[in-house]
């Protein structure tokens, strides 16, 4: 079932082979650095080059054999040694240490990771700011507690969903640019083997790479590390409020939303009828696993002297897993709300449902201004539950209670007791995140 | 990497098709129940049961079509139903719903991995128990907060690891008896679609999988299912405790173990002489990915109404990782203690490394007989420090030292500083597991 | 607010001055255990029982000198040293160390909570047994994915609360016989310090605190301490399916249950007619922080030689907080269940919302008895739709169908949709919960 | 004991009546914000202003009543009322929701946390750059899975120190900067209570309180929120990674740091030689603590419609705990470097303990530019086995093999031998990041 949860783009970045295609990546970029620094002969950084194709290596095998040797680097080069021959394999992996290779590829894989994931927000917030254009006037049922409290538009529930969602792509632009370091210290972060040269290789390792080469090696340091995890984890619980909103508002009883039917689609062994919310579900269930991941990482932090012993062996398994469920987290969501179906005619009629109770806050400020909160208070409190024992609308009521009567006339009751009319700031806030999400697409 | 944190058994156990063919095992079950019954025909039993096997099913194209579908139950009965044929098809999954066969599979998953869990255990206990006997009187450094305290035995240390791994197994046994039960509920948990016969059926259903048919069908209780992962999660914590243990012992400044040696086994890269602690590495790293989803399962019992919006969902893909993880926490540790190297004298030198500050209890307790324990402190304290101060032994300046001249002649002193001597009931400590372990044995 | 989400009486066997007054009760119980062996004089265990009362103690200024000390045992030795004078203050604390007296000492606080909660949780499952009898026919629908599935009743759904909180009681008392242990091993868990005798010690003082005097210490093997933790975590996830089914029965649209009424209680400073099942909410919460001290047990589990650098520090602060959230979650549910108020009318209205449409596998079974399930179901797929599309009800569409018709009679189909008609076994799982109810009331 | 996981100045920062003064002090500026534009009375904000101190309020009493009540924002807002009196009592908290006054009082509460965070991290790099700078030529041994590497300085581990806590400031500050927002929306986020006035009260309110008034209110929008408890748990972690290091380092058999002495400090009850490493212990359980708390908050964020039913009212009381304990594991870890004794004579012996196998690696590349890596690798190999079996120095074995006086004279094994002639980069590294200490100590 964890293939549901995950997206195929997304599982071939962090897919076995691509990892030990980037190791490699890794090996011909640092063999080409070293060339450049005059450390190891040119004719070495292009043999050691041209091996450096992950079709040229068994991966089972090479993770057969890391079981044993501790990590995949070693295996790695020795079969890299081998393929390259007497004249040049002297010349691999010098210098380096296995967790700089280890390290290295997999921030490699993270960048690409990143990108896929800023990509998919990019949609999800194209979906959200359609909804809440398109949504603007829809009123709908407020809700606090899972009561209703006043009406507000799903236009601004959409625009919230959208503002969170932006800034979960703000965040993990800023952990690419950020985050995202060249390993490379050698064996215990010194880069001895190197000489004086380790700090130029390392200049010219990142650039070949394309990654920022940090002010030290950070074999035991992996804040880093977890500041990427921590960013995936807030995108995967933003996933989580918003999917669960869907399937909260596709509950029979309400009916204001229902995922996009196809043949196949969410529906159940036993009941015909049934219309699953199957995609927010699914993002959901995503959410959950990729937030358990989040603690393996930030206490894998806890990593000794110069290389951890069981901290970073589970951290390089984690990270992977956080990366798929985020992305299904992200892509389920996505689906769901891609075909998402409003029913607008549901909503208004929800928000009567409770013989229009959820305008008690609008009568009760609409009476403040006369005779100030606190009895306007204790008036509403008296005509709610009146309207809730009599199974009467508030409206009626109101109209009849002579206190209301005193401060506020009929056609001023029926005013103050339109949702439609009592929506505040919505409207403003809608555009504010429509003009945020603007400049996001502008931004890069 | 993630290859290395597990065993290929339990990988076998948890595999896509394992559990494809154990919800095969469950549609074959229910049929045979419900001839039994009367409530299809014996013939569609057989017919179905003849087709329920996992070789006939595309295994990949099921977990394909589940993504859409939202669970994998929906494609693996329409296209059973379809084996099955015309005439009998109709019988198929008769009275079930998806998290029937899903939920009960799972079932039947873990109990093989409790199986497997508890002969690995068994193993470990057997290997603690062989250290426990072998090295009940190699003495060595008891250490508190990583410090030097008093002397203890390495054949306590592994009558604890005994005790402890002891503990495991019973717990397992527990889980493996007490809250294991078929899942049998129908679309709501009533089990309509079966008329009054739904319980009858239920009864012979887990009769036929040998697994106890509950009093209820408990789709959205989940404490059971919480209970086994609790019990896997603390076996993995029970693993870190030890395996903790040995890669600081393996130290290179405390050298008093070291895993076996094999060509191509723990070595480095870079280092030729290092000797890695790999296995005990790789068991750490196993059981802090195994803790890190027992969170995932116990925060998913919150699920909704009669069938869970996400969590269940989250749950069936947590539990597999978390079985795999646990067995390569138990499994590697197992690889660790199976060739431990014991370096006795090296114990031995340990203990009077720091000037035989460690018998600083026992020169304490000597004087305290006679003068109390708060002067034997202080007098053990001062003694203690010019020791360190002037880098002589805790012996010689003890003896030197008037105050402990006055209560005790040097023959005294020399005993109570004798860390062989200080063993208290260490003796005794290892004699009750290794009788506690020689009960469970017999036991089942 | 953390008030809110516990209890007094659990905050009370959680207090700091209790925690002292168990490390005393340890201290004293241990002088009389060690008289008894005439290993200390009894007129000293007479003095130190005498001096062993928390009243005598500043606890605020033993906290602030723990900080330096590294424990609080450190400071209370030496106060309570202090107190039973010169005379007999050599015989305090003899031979334990401070481990010994904080573990003790929270074991007893932990029994004392275990009870409380046992306590709580059978008033709970009073109430539930008293929902599932009242209730035995008040048909609701039962919801799958927050879809109408099929007709329940809320007297299953309350057994179901009832089974999972009555297995609550049996772990707690599994947990309370089988984890709770004495803790006495001397510095480094040989019990040195009292030579040949410690185990007999051990024994009398286990047998003077009315605990079981384990076959060795267990300083840092924490398995029975992650054990309770387990137990509690899974009860408050218990709670938190409960708790979670009352907040969305609560729902505005659904008003199938409210918390009972109160002046105060559950009201909004904004909405007065707003009824916020606060109680249930404030269950939710304390279940949230209960689980996430968990996981913080469980991976403190890895500790190190004969005590833990941190991890054991931690446990102890985390273990009262476990407590209190757990018994918040537990009492705020109890709270909210009390008073319960349910709509019995709005269940059955909302069983018919759909126009019947969760009745549709009843009526598929219904055809499939003649048709075969396939073709029951593509039939009732579509009269579903169609009845959706149309706003009818189901009734009305399938009897227009001319398949149903040709297999079901006008009666027949009535019958198949009425929901009082299609509830299977339920009857029978309430009787079943009930009497698993009866027997664990007469156990103890 | 939980006091000496923290700090007194943030147990102030987050203290029950702290949090009621921030909420009165939400409430004060609320009313002056309303007087600025028109919508109350100035008399009225003076008023309420006068009443808004914590002094004039029973803080236990308010508790009491929130548990009933479901929020603290209700009771609160009612004596505050009471407080102003007839004539202006009606301006009280006028447009608010209790949400809004809680969140806003917690972001200023996380303000003065983060302030008091950055400042106590910031001393805490200024002791790490001492180190850095006092020890740039300690030779010590660096270490990976616990063994001997290669050589290192300890001014180098310092500097990695330092680099990482630079960051958590980086973090940090950007989470001040960037996610403290003003909590600002009404019964349902409309500000529906404030018509059309609503934008310019929430920017005048910002205003006041010196906040960012965010494009919208944020009540079920958590991620801000998550985002710093994402950082105070990396700080967090990042503590243990520095923590565990120095009581890995303390251990009696490594004897290369030690915590400062004191009296009273870090001894033990039973053994009065020891010096425990008791403020890095402690270090690492508040931080073992915090990090348990990020998960809470992180899950937390799958929030409910408008405001969250039991996620919020769990993360109220997680927060404060989180900024406890993070306090704590910052303040402990300074307390332990603060008076942190280095052995430098012990890390330069330790380094020569194993016969100098950790030269092995400048062994093998001294040989490598001659021979190739591989058969270098055969070579240095063999040498520091028959080292190790024969108790020789790497040295001594080294010059006795005749392939590597084919190549290496006595001199130049001599040098290559030589621990403090193979460091590598660590000295440029140190200047790096006492560089950006530089930098950061100038920003602000």
């Amino acid at each position: 079932m964890a293939a549901a949860l995950t997206t195929p783009a997304m599982a071939a970045i962090f897919a076995p082979e691509t990892h030990v295609g980037q190791m490699l990546r890794f090996e011909a970029a640092l063999a080409r650095a070293e060339a450049q620094g005059g450390i190891i002969p040119s004719a070495a950084a292009d043999r050691i080059g041209d091996c450096c194709r992950v079709e040229r290596f068994d991966v089972g095998v090479l993770f057969e054999e890391a079981r044993f040797a501790g990590t995949l680097a070693i295996p790695l080069v020795r079969q890299l040694t081998e393929q390259v021959g007497e004249e040049y394999g002297r010349y691999v992996h010098w210098g380096a240490t296995s967790q700089d290779a280890i390290d290295t590829a997999l921030v490699l894989q993270m960048r690409d990771g990143l990108d896929l994931l800023i990509a998919e927000l990019l949609r999800l917030c194209a979906t959200c700011a359609g909804l809440a254009e398109r949504h603007r006037h829809t009123v709908m049922a407020g809700r606090t507690l899972l009561q209703q409290a006043v009406p507000i538009t799903f236009g601004l529930k959409a625009a919230r969903w959208l503002a969170m969602t932006e800034r979960q792509v703000r965040e993990l632009r800023a952990r690419r640019t950020g985050s995202l370091a060249l390993q490379f210290g050698g064996a215990a972060g010194t880069l001895a083997a190197l000489g004086p040269a380790g700090v130029s290789v390392a200049t010219r390792l990142g650039a070949e790479l394309q990654l920022t080469a940090p002010e030290m090696p950070w074999h035991t340091e992996r804040d880093r590390i977890a500041a990427i995890a921590g960013a995936l984890g807030i995108a995967a619980g933003a996933m989580a409020k918003i999917a669960g909103d869907v399937v909260l508002l596709a509950q029979t009883e309400i009916g204001e939303a229902a995922e996009g039917m196809a043949p196949g689609k969410g529906g159940s062994s036993a009941m015909p009828h049934k219309r699953n919310p199957t995609d927010a579900v699914a993002s959901l269930a995503a959410s959950r696993l990729a937030l358990g991941i989040v603690p393996v990482v930030f206490s894998a932090m806890a990593q000794e002297h110069e290389r951890a012993a069981g901290s970073w062996q589970a951290e390089v398994v984690a990270i992977p897993d956080l990366f798929r469920y985020t992305a299904g987290a992200v892509g389920r969501l996505g689906d769901a709300l891609g075909g998402l179906e409003i029913d607008a005619e549901r909503m208004r009629g929800n928000v009567s449902l409770d013989g229009g109770a959820l305008m008690a806050e609008s009568l009760t400020m609409g009476l403040a201004l006369h005779l100030g909160r606190p009895a306007a208070q204790r008036i509403v409190k008296e005509v709610a539950e009146r309207a809730t024992a009599q199974r009467r609308t508030l409206h009626a009521v109101a109209l009849a209670d002579s206190r209301v009567g005193a401060v506020l006339g009929e056609a001023k009751v029926t005013e103050v007791l339109d949702p439609a009319g009592y929506l505040g700031s919505a409207d403003v806030f809608i555009d504010r995140a429509l003009a945020q999400y603007a400049a996001l697409r502008e931004s890069t």
